[in-house]
């Protein structure tokens, strides 16, 4: 006898409401799956944060090598590094699924197994989705809504000459060791950080810091940025990258993609305190400084040139 | 020279974010397209409503013969119909795309220009996305954000026996006339119903009135409804549809979906009232009751039979 869930898309989304109504509500699902809306009540007067990630195989996984959990996890990991990006507090999210017909119902417990892992630690209610199963490749889309704190959402666009640039990490050759598919949301450095001083502007590292910090100066005015070679913090797998293909670990360090650390600009008086004390235990680098001249450029012992900025346009084939 | 918007995703993204732009925003954007998230700000305390659909090419809409308006036109569509179907307001948007890498830049266009229509038409704002391009086929998720009005959201769970089932238009072979395509969210309707009367359960219907009701009848703790086979309004497409493929044409409007008409139950007393004079010059259909015996039933001239519901299951091929 066939097991019902293997066969119909309602046997499968009870299976997983019934997961999901065993978990405590947070504080703003009211109604979850089973509707043709979830309700979110809203307490008091707030900001809400919005955001929404499509994955698809081939592109930001590939489903038979990477397995349906981790394809699970960084759908909404990259959601909640959104979030973070904004100092926000993530709350609920809604998840959309094409699965490939075949072993729809297994590959869809994968990915919310996956999911789960990361929506429990973070708060995040999965109060809502659309299943639907076709003859083509797995493609995900979750998005994310979040809360913005007393003190506001930290936009892209506030970063001010003389600010001096911090990342929350080391970077590069993210794709070296997996580290792609296993983003970690910096949602406590962020509320920690946005909690301790101004942060004048803050983005996501997913295209890479070259082309993330790019985005921070045009929305900021066509500001320019100085970054520094020598304190770059690189990651173990850039140089690991390094080594295979020998392109320069810092390249790695300023272009690579999917590190999801945080790059932020604060005066320079709070980069002097935060440095000397990172609030809770935090892992803080300065990289360089924003300055009135547009455009972006690296200070190395030969002097400061230029720097083009490269990171991942989704238009592009990937290598 | 190349247009640089057809190189590369930033450039589109840019050209989107220019056109919502200069549109008025709506009451809740505060922060639109070209940051992490979208920022919406929330005046008061309320329930907000969130709905999620993925389409994808071949499944929901044939991208070649319909082109790539009519699928953002639908894309948005769905989504309202949920929002309709709480009887809430639509405030927000936020859409994901994976475009094949041919052409798509234009097909990006065209899907804009789609949801535009309805979005605008409706007050609701673009605020966020995420565009992305590959070798698969069209895929395009629409998330909704919408607004419970002050009488509450309506669910599907509050059917009780005794009710009288309504529809608001004819029913049956959508796809007979590409109407699957063009979805006329009955948000304006559902409003006004429920500012008339309490509105006791309510869903849209995009996978068929048998298979729908069914859902309002199990979430409402598993209720039976009689349709009456007399009052079924059949749509003329139902009619054209009959005549090729020799089903009765009452069929096609119990089973067929997407006609996004909303089916709801009210008191017995409303539904007179309602019927007798309806508000807004909406188009009103009884068409059966609930009852207290599980299941769904249908009354003839024979008497009354069992009725298997048999929509849409999107885990199975579709004819």
């Amino acid at each position: 006898m066939p097991d019902p869930i293997n066969t119909s898309e309602f046997a499968l989304i009870d299976w997983i409401r019934r997961r999901e109504d065993t978990r405590p509500a947070g504080a703003w699902a009211r109604l979850g799956i089973g509707d043709d809306c979830a309700i979110l009540s809203i307490g008091e007067p707030c900001e809400i944060l919005v955001t929404t990630d499509m994955l698809m195989d081939g592109r930001h996984f590939r489903l038979e090598r990477d397995g349906p959990d981790s394809v699970g996890y960084k759908a909404m990991g990259v959601n909640l590094s959104d979030i973070a990006a904004m100092a926000g507090i993530p709350r609920a999210a809604v998840v959309s699924v094409a699965l490939p017909r075949n072993n729809a119902v297994k590959l869809a417990q994968g990915l919310h197994s996956g999911m789960s892992a990361l929506a429990e630690r973070f708060g995040v209610d999965l109060v809502g989705g659309d299943t639907n199963a076709w003859d083509g490749p797995l493609v995900i889309n979750v998005t994310v809504l979040g809360q913005a704190t007393a003190r506001g959402a930290v936009r892209r666009s506030g970063a001010r000459p003389g600010d001096i640039i911090l990342v929350t990490g080391p970077l590069g050759g993210s794709l070296e060791s997996g580290r792609h598919l296993r983003p970690e949301p910096r949602i406590a450095e962020a509320l920690a950080l946005h909690e301790a001083v101004p942060i004048h502007a803050m983005i996501d590292l997913s295209d890479g810091l070259s082309s993330d910090l790019t985005h921070i100066l045009e929305e900021s005015g066509d500001l320019g940025a100085i970054l520094d070679a020598a304190a770059i913090p690189i990651h173990a797998d850039a140089l690991a990258m390094s080594h295979r293909d020998d392109r320069p670990a810092l390249d790695h360090a300023l272009h690579d993609g999917e590190d999801f650390e945080l790059c932020l600009t604060v005066a320079r008086d709070d980069a002097d305190r935060l440095l000397a004390a990172p609030p809770a235990a935090l892992r803080l680098h300065y990289v360089g400084e924003i300055v009135d001249a547009p455009g972006l450029r690296l200070r190395t012992e030969e002097g400061i040139r230029p720097l083009q900025p490269s990171g991942f346009d989704h238009f592009r084939p990937r290598g």
